[in-house]
């Protein structure tokens, strides 16, 4: 058996790992296009930042130890540039000699990858302007930096845009973020970015939201950027974060099957419509895992477990299944902590899938404990079972423990009510008897059982004038004093029983607090004295993440 | 419909907020025996300990929180003495006034709680040997530090012992350990507390394993405790932290069901014997979610779920159920977490199931980023399925996480193959690509596939002398001088394809290196070479943890 693997980052480097355990005969050779195999793609941002000093710890395993340890046949500066599939072999042109030569394969292995987007936009190849993606990217980035650079523009604020401008802050440079979108990571759903938004302005980071560069231009400071709305920024540095497209050039030229967002099509065992030819990582289109919808997703996990199984299949035929991607994601910058697993309000919008959505906003320890901290967590779900569909949440501590906590929910089908019931592990310096996890599926359940029904301030905002109902704070003076919504009416729930004759029965009422937990109160109060009553999820806070102050 | 409560901390208090919100119609009465309610026994230490500055803190409700904003009859100092369940009433005393009265119920919540245990020894009641259940006795014990004390033994090593331990040394405070096992915190297996003796050793703290107290007595030091070894010990302050017994006696002289440890008998629905009356928190006997065996477990957290479902099912008569007790729990001293969940290995042995024990030492994030940190796995499974059964950690970081998400997969009846597949959040300073989860599942499910044969550091020292295997240490020179299991041979893993030679197909080998991942490589080479041979789980590092130097 001869295997073939095309490229040696995360999933190929997998892939020819796994092949060598699982088989001592095999041969196996390794190709790779630049000068290094398995690098650390995600510490690329903090290299530049100088969070990660030595350079050397980004190449997680050199070409001799794979040669040495694991036999494998590594070949840098080799690009495969065709593929053979009647002859099974593969054109591999040596970038040092130049020479070219073809190679047999028994079984071949993609792990190409996905490229930057570079948007063919006028002035887009000045020096200057950077992606980042290999390790001489960042060598070119942080020089720049190391040079004394004080202003650059990154463009794109998905989770390495952001992780770009964390690191250049951090190295006191002065940033401005342009971003397509409404909204800084695009993934979530808007109103859970707001505290890094809030986060990124803090550190005098200009953002540009609703923008695009059109053109760029050589000037006095580096690199003149024109955006859409007619402003113009300078800086010597700038850098596209702006997505990435498969590189499916190989695979397409060779016939295989390509989706229409350019990845190369593979089934649950990661076949190309070749059966002898595999493909895995940031280059594959396969499937959602919540909506069973065509999906690509750049995730340095998912490609590490898709090259463990493709080498597994293609070696020994094992009924192995990859079972999609859930978009598990998190990114941290100035504090904050941002991630998500499964579905959004909006993919599900997209989808067309029926959903409800809460807000919690419980602290990531015991509050009597010091240092505790509020975290927002917005849950997903199907009104009808209660089924997870997808969860995100923002803080400051313990956000990566719930996240990795909801995604094994969800990958094990789970229901608001598990969550209910969720034995989680307590010490006032770890979490709550009453666990974050926990308080989400209190209150989903909640509305699931009609106990404590409630309305998202999206919704709110979204009725018609003449269905707004009563809005009503039930906070303390103080509090209402300090913010409250347009046109609330204020009862402290404490009083709230002695003042029901102030309340209309002909109209619907929504009760409110700072966080959720007042607000229920209330509205079981007047729910059972016959009123029309939902509560605002999450408070307050909830409300202002949607309408920022 | 009059809701009777007895007890008003975690379990109680749940239940009478809980019922309130189900029902405005209910009169709700609650006798606490204290003069507190609702207050952080789990915060108890780190007061003592000064980390948590403020008694207030503690108090998570206020009895007039209570009463304005719940409409909860409160009544403190009130000891409920007897329950007539044919007339329905309970005979109250009020512990200020001395009178007693009756008060009438329709359904009767008890959640009294569960009592240090204070053995009958001589001298067990001089002044100077403490419990820690209430605010009170913290006071004492926090009065005691505050005066001076340099000196304390903290008698019995378990979760609530070592944070004392931990919050005395932290107040400069000399302690002497004493546990009758012959380990520290008896609930885990004995080799995954030894990173928390070496913690404690560092921190100057005597431990006395296999030891008991045999009696007390007074002495110019205070209090002399003579160990049943012989040895003396003696100190102003000794704290005893050796169990709890649950407070039962109201409901056993009321004809109540008590199992044969204490705890009293309920349902699913938190029932008892009498179906009027609902029982909850640390005074109950429910089921072990994994064995389904009676078990009994005094934990905030479901205590707190029981209250919320007693009130459901006793005010609604909706179809509840609690899911039994999985033995979630987790502790800190000295910077080392050490948590569980599910089955332990001594419970398996005891409940004679079947089962598989894997041990892997992740980081708890990225290598590449500064600051990781590695943790111990152990990892418990069914041997036909996969299903797991338990899991224990042990570490600096990261701990509380990885429990939680194993905790979880628990709940779901997941197998260590779902651990592999598993989609969790990586950034570098949060998780690795192989996330510890994966890894654990990976090395689990290479075990029952066959690909990676095993064998625990246990299980070897248990081989009778005839059947020892050659073992094999694969690491480098300089390793294998600075420390290796007795009579191994050594080959570097990089050489041992071309030194098979040296090695019998007689004779079983055990392959190792430092943590698992080179011993596995080798043990693939030497299967695939036609030896008969196994890997031992978590290598040296696990050995090491059993048979310390």
């Amino acid at each position: 058996m001869k295997l073939i693997i095309v490229g040696g980052v995360a999933g190929g480097a997998s892939a020819a790992t796994r092949a060598r355990r699982l088989s001592e005969a095999a041969e196996i050779v390794l190709f790779e296009r630049g000068p290094d195999v398995s690098f650390a793609n995600c510490g690329l941002p903090y290299y530049i930042g100088g969070v990660i000093e030595e350079r050397d710890r980004l190449l997680v395993a050199s070409p001799e130890s794979l040669r040495t340890t694991f036999r494998i046949d590594v070949r840098l500066q080799s690009n495969v540039e065709a593929i053979d599939r009647v002859k099974k072999t593969v054109l591999v042109r040596d970038l040092v000699t130049n020479r070219s030569y073809e190679e047999s394969y028994d079984k071949l292995i993609l792990a190409p990858g996905a490229a930057p987007l570079r948007p063919p936009l006028p002035g887009i190849d000045l020096p200057g302007i950077h992606t980042l993606r290999h390790m001489q990217d960042m060598d070119r980035i942080r020089a720049a930096v190391d040079q004394g650079v004080k202003q650059a523009i990154v463009i794109g604020a998905g989770f390495i845009g952001l992780e770009l401008v964390e690191n250049l802050v951090h190295r006191g440079v002065k940033v401005a973020l342009v971003e397509l979108q409404d909204q800084i990571l695009p993934p979530l759903d808007k109103e859970m970015t707001t505290p890094l938004m809030d986060a990124l302005k803090q550190h005098g980071v200009a953002v540009h939201l609703g923008q695009s560069a059109e053109s760029f231009t050589s000037s006095g400071q580096g690199i003149q950027v024109q955006l859409k709305s007619g402003q113009t920024l300078a800086a010597p540095l700038v850098i596209l974060g702006v997505g990435v497209r498969p590189e499916n050039q190989l695979a397409a030229a060779a016939g295989l099957e390509v989706g229409p967002r350019g990845g190369i099509r593979v089934n649950a065992q990661l076949q190309t419509s070749d059966p002898d030819i595999y493909a895995v990582g940031d280059a594959i289109e396969s499937r959602d895992f919540i909506t069973g919808d065509p999906a690509q997703l750049a995730l340095a996990g998912p490609a590490n477990r898709q090259g463990r199984l493709a080498a597994e299949h293609a070696l020994l035929g094992r009924p192995v299944a990859f079972r999609g991607f859930q978009g598990t994601s998190i990114v941290g910058c100035f504090q904050i902590t941002a991630a998500m697993t499964g579905a959004s309000e909006k993919s599900l919008r997209r989808a067309s899938r029926p959903f409800h959505a809460i807000y919690v906003h419980p602290s990531h320890h015991a509050g009597y404990y010091p240092g505790a901290e509020a975290m927002t967590i917005k849950l997903l779900f199907e009104p009808k079972t209660g089924k997870i569909w997808g969860a995100q949440i923002v803080g400051r501590h313990g956000v990566d423990k719930r996240i990795d906590v909801l995604a094994i929910a969800i990958q094990a089908g789970m229901t608001v009510f598990d969550l209910e019931q969720a034995e989680l592990a307590y010490a006032p310096q770890y979490g709550s008897a009453k666990d974050p996890i926990n308080m989400a599926g209190f209150v989903a359940a909640g509305l699931l059982r009609g106990d404590h029904p409630q309305i998202t301030a999206a919704d709110l905002l979204a009725l018609p004038e003449g269905q707004r109902p009563l809005v009503l704070d039930v906070r303390t003076a103080d509090e209402f004093a300090e913010d409250h919504l347009p046109g609330a009416k204020h009862i402290p729930v404490d009083g709230l029983r002695s003042h029901l004759g102030e309340l209309p029965k002909d109209r619907s009422i929504v009760t409110y607090c700072r966080v959720g937990q007042r607000g229920y109160l209330a509205a079981r109060v007047l729910l059972q004295h016959g009123f029309q009553v939902r509560n605002l999820s999450g408070g307050i806070k909830a409300y202002r993440m949607v309408v920022p102050n």
